[in-house]
């Protein structure tokens, strides 16, 4: 009844490739070195539920590695415990971001620029996170900030900019119409990030996650509410692909 | 301990005439005449959850006064028991609507047009319903369908009309965006109705509601899912008070 | 296939001049000076996730001009820190309203007055936004409090008051019934503010919205929960069409 | 370490009273005859998830001991099912409130009026339950049909007979508001039964349910969505512990 | 049209009196101070969302009037402040139901006791809210504490006391069970009061509310999360009715 | 930086003989023969969304192995579907549980008993599927019906039994407390299965499964709404351990 | 106060091309063909919502240009009204996608293969959608089916496969976890679909919705339950800027 | 009617043995010494909603006893309360399990090893209380921690140890994939324990909860989120049952 498959001979590489991927057994955490190889990612941690020691200790276990590092949702304090270790001296802060940032190793600039648009001022911090994470990929972004769909004329402005992205990250809260908008004007993938800034009927970012996911304009798709690091990494992912195309 | 108050005449007053409205009670409904005078109201029946029996009964009793009389989410059926009683030659039914109207009075025209602006094709049962509410009462309407955000260019033509209004009814599903866009374009209030239009993660209406109670552009206030009719109430009230008002 | 539309002029024209509204960019924030000509509002201020700083910077930048400036949900320290800039002294705070004012041009009293309703003494912060904002757009309001229908007598006593009203603004939390029991006595439109007041099953305002979407009395519309600021621009709206209509 | 309590005897008395109180198993149910004695009850089947032989087969097993039964949300197939057994010529099915009833023993009539009252004429299925279910029980009801807070001078007529009741319960839909404004002009326990009626935002009772939950008025209690039976139930156990007091 | 009813005079009558109930206009409240009159109440004041000096204002009209006075929810600081006035050396603080009590005239004890049941020791805020709101009506009460139905035989012991009882009341987080179990055992009605108590899926109470508004057992009736008060005064009214009842 | 790790030998056995488990491809399914082996599982069909001739293909490749076959949640077309098709005299349809059964293999009968136990008649056909599911794994079952809390005499009688099971099955709708109750009262696993039987503020099980989740009786745990399927298999797994447990 | 902007030439002749789109007005809905020029797709009608009726009408419209047309979500009678035209003899049915396909111009084939893999075979509606509205816009996809996470030997014989393909599209209901497993294999970006498949807690996709959106694997994005279409169209747009990349 | 079982006299002895089970009453708490006895449970206290006071007040009374005692989720304050009695010296504080530990009596070892699996660090504090509640009742326990389902190849490599176990508890935020996974690996039940861990639309833990109810993978059973307590209580009855059975 075993099942015969053509390329078994693949299958059973890729397989045995899996089995013996490389990380490191912290006892709290396991620390995923093969992450840097298989995604051309940074490495990345990600910090709440986290003590600052297991971070410090994550961080450490990271970075001898050479490779770059970023913490995302990281509060002042574990970038201070970090520093006291003086171990990285090259670590920056990166506040409005709320991101920890290690850079030991050059990345390739990307050949388009990823435009991060928000509909408002108060989804800066969930578009600094992106931008941040963007970035240590090797991504040239641009950040668009308060464009919001209550007053179009300041989206306008922006059309041929955004008409030249290969992929574009929107962030927005309330009610989120911001991604559907610029959907219709574009002809590349949107990725969607709702934010948590609203009030009462906004649920901590329903509202504009709902939006978000029902929008007509195709082509857009969605991440987890505040979730910027992630659109990064997808956008990311999107471009490196068009940038590294060989026919 | 009694509060005396300015005006008690004027309170003696009102509370005895709302004590002594005229109603008429059919033991399994008391059908509210005063509503014609203290609103300007035609007299409406809401069909869902009474019997076909009873809306004809209903119906009867308001005709009999000789005012305007509609019946909102009425099945053909409906209509068709009202007709073979043979009373009401003048009956129409308005199917896009679901709506049964019969005009025996003449109300006079609206000085401004009321644009009912829909998102896409499968609002407008709701926007129907809004058309022949807001026209009943002497609304001049003016639907504009099909102009969601997605394609921000099929909304541009129509700004100049929009922003002639008085008051706009909006009328959208799934991501409801078109209320804030709508919104931000003009400087009179905007009645946004959610639509149970869409699927998924729409959870029959709840997005768009959501969308459209969290909207940036101040002046948009919401009705309930799908209700074309209060939209159109209210839209009549504020017009009709313009239209009205003597200095 | 390109559509021909009678009064082209008129769309390009609007287009065109909505592409040229003047905004200023701040970098995190792209501040909106046409608004006021549009809507004739003061520019306003939205605070919550902002920085203190950020906001100073924005009320610059909108009081340069010269025009009113109204910063909502406003804690106290905001105020402090735009005082300490010693270029306001006319801005106030209200306290009970968490707003902070600069009146700088007068605007013209209203004709009528707007009632703003509260079911209750807890209601009194989201009343006193909708307070503050519709007044400095020269709206002559009326605080009525505390006239929940747990206890009817209470609103009786304002039902003159009430029917002379070109709109209404009904504030509460809990149950939220006060603003069908209002729409039913009235024959102008109400506008509802379900507020956040409340315990266990208000589910932060839930209930009170949920119960003024499903009212019973038409004419009623909802904005989102705790949006006195909303409310209080939708009314002013609706007074200043009535009120500067020339036949 | 045992615990050694007062009343022991009372206690061990109580539990075998308990332990031995009589059913009957049926296979598929276990039909409970101590309710009868225990609460004054009829016998009472709740229809749905049975099967029409089920409750014939429990119908029977219960009628069996002279007692009246109720069955409950019965379709009229059921009731069918149940007279061509030929066995309960007395059996009669009340349709509007979707109940069997068989009326087998007299019940004394209770001294107070116990009045039922609905918002909509939509509400009345709800409301013939608990009336059927009242009067199996002896309780002397009165409807009062329609009388929303949209239109409160329909309520107004009534304040005399509900300020003479000592228990009234209150059916209401969409809203649910007119609990809360009964409970204010009454001095005596509410039982609020929220119900289905509506659309949209109503989900499915939810709205009505939380707008009773969160009443202002004190005394107002709440049962299950469209659960007539269960406030008729409990209204009946008040107005007969009142009823047969002896002091 | 003008409905004609008997007893018009009585409903005249009514109306009148409802009229003209007194209350106190504070500015920010008005003070009813015919609820003392209607319902047998002491005067009460919810504190949540009031001032500190708001509430103490308050509390100064109700007591001026040599009621007795009752304000729940209060933290300690409100209780301090209003002592520091020096004008109600009778008012104590009950800690553990958080609530201010002054009693200055005499309430008749009830005949019969109140037994308040609850789930377990996290449950006792709620279950002393309602015991302190009960006695300042006249209620005795007995608290029955940590009988939840994980360990049926805690519960056993109590059976007879409360099948003595009029009504009961039974407070329950988590699964919110007992009210089913305690209904099944009596024939009684029971109020149940669902508390916040629990975690994860308890969702602040949503699921000991739903068990309860899903009980199998007639004559449960519900009360929003947390409300000890409402169910005490809901018992009350129950019990008042019995003990004063003539024939 | 690759990890070694003790017994890699094994790790790398157990890859291997996941990476070759067998499993037939029929395009819209990969039926899984494997399943038999590795948890002693029939081969299991779960039918909705599936086509009826999808099923009936899937039916054949299982049985085809000689393997015993449950096909779940299976309409009575389905079964007929595959009774035309002449290759199955031994399948049997189990109405009450919905599922077509096929024993080609004897499984030897479990040591203990498994109690399966319900609040109400409803309940049933849950129960019946986790009976049916049990059995055709080798375990004996006792349905114990009908037992809710809101008769707890009902329950008592059954202790002993319950008290004896290794394991037991508690299936119920509404408030689901029963659970509870069960799990109180033995020192054994309880699994419990909420059920979509109710109405209202039940939400189609969604009351249970939050009651249950919430127990306070540890060693509950419990799985999807309906699915007696998985309460089954995780009380035969249990089962199982036991009886075939060597030292 | 005008802000000027670099590239204000660039910007206006950006709002030109947009504000003269082409478009067509049915009267009932605004017939898009720019979408084909600006995203290279098919010219697309999503029929929910709009009568067998219109939808011809939208048809005809669309293919009067010459364009391919894709119709989503259609019933098979929609089919048979537009055949009966007879007017497109080459449209096509494809009824395990519910779509209606008419293709009049080639597109080019893409270069790399677009994996559609679904968890279960209930799943295969939706991935079918997927599939046919890739293909129409000249994507060659391989549907992997039925190899959800519970059988996890099932999905490795795909990795090789999986990693090679440029985007994902993964299709899965209930708990929906394959979109993350399919994640951590590939370094390209995964779209998930989540489905309505389940029952009970699966909330009519909402967990497997809720799943995909807190995804660890980054680089997974989320569109609306059962929106193939939206998936497809990303998915499209993404390997479409690969294979068209000139450096 | 009185029903006649076989087996009465064990009914009656059951039914006396539960009734006479010893607990002690401390007033706000019954202190339920026959746990111990039922359940081989060590006394247990869940401290949250209760005061230091009152914890120390019951753990005092349960370690009198002799017995060993567990109080949960306790804040290090309440421990530092208890050793200040100076009673308890072998009292320890599980820092990471927020636990009270007092051991007095040795239990003896499992035989099996229970896997305790966790997604992410995150999740280590629940897993640490399962571990903690675990091992005082005798298990021998194993901590697999960050194994998640994005990083699969972190998890094969336990694949022969999860397959040895009896019973395996999964701890997993977020997305809660894991259960599913692991629960297709091995044939011993799976009690899946969803955390709080994770932000925006992980919604506390919902979706984790929604994921791991919706498991393909039959064997899973789920517990209340963040509840590592019942999981390991849960566990331990399982393997118990396995551990002393004799034939």
């Amino acid at each position: 009844m075993q099942q015969v498959q053509k390329g078994d001979v693949t299958v059973n590489e890729a397989v045995e490739k899996l089995r013996h991927l490389p990380y490191e057994d912290l006892g709290f955490a396991r620390v995923d070195h093969h992450r840097h190889i298989r995604q051309g990612f940074p490495e990345v941690i990600y910090c709440p539920g986290k003590t600052a020691e297991q971070i410090a200790q994550i961080f450490s276990a990271l970075a001898a590695k050479g490779n770059n590092v970023l913490a995302t949702r990281a509060e002042e304090d574990v970038f201070e415990s970090i520093i006291k270790t003086g171990r990285f001296p090259g670590a920056r802060y990166e506040k409005s971001a709320r991101a920890i940032v290690l850079e030991q190793k050059e990345v390739p600039s990307s050949k388009s620029i990823l435009p991060i648009v928000t509909a408002g001022t108060a989804d800066l911090p969930v578009a600094y996170e992106a931008k941040v994470t963007a970035e240590i990929m090797g991504q040239r972004t641009e950040l668009i900030c308060d464009v919001g769909v209550a007053g179009l004329h300041r989206l306008l402005s922006h059309i041929p900019k955004l008409q030249k992205a290969n992929v574009i990250i929107v962030v927005a809260g309330m009610e989120g119409a911001l991604a559907s908008v610029v959907g219709g004007l574009v002809s590349c993938p949107v990725i969607a990030v709702p934010t948590s800034v609203g009030y009462g009927a906004s649920f901590e970012g329903l509202s504009a996650l709902l939006t978000m996911l029902n929008s007509c304009s195709s082509g857009v798709t969605v991440v987890n509410i505040d979730n910027g690091f992630s659109a990064a990494v997808t956008a990311t992912l999107i471009n490196r692909r068009i940038d590294t195309k060989t026919d």
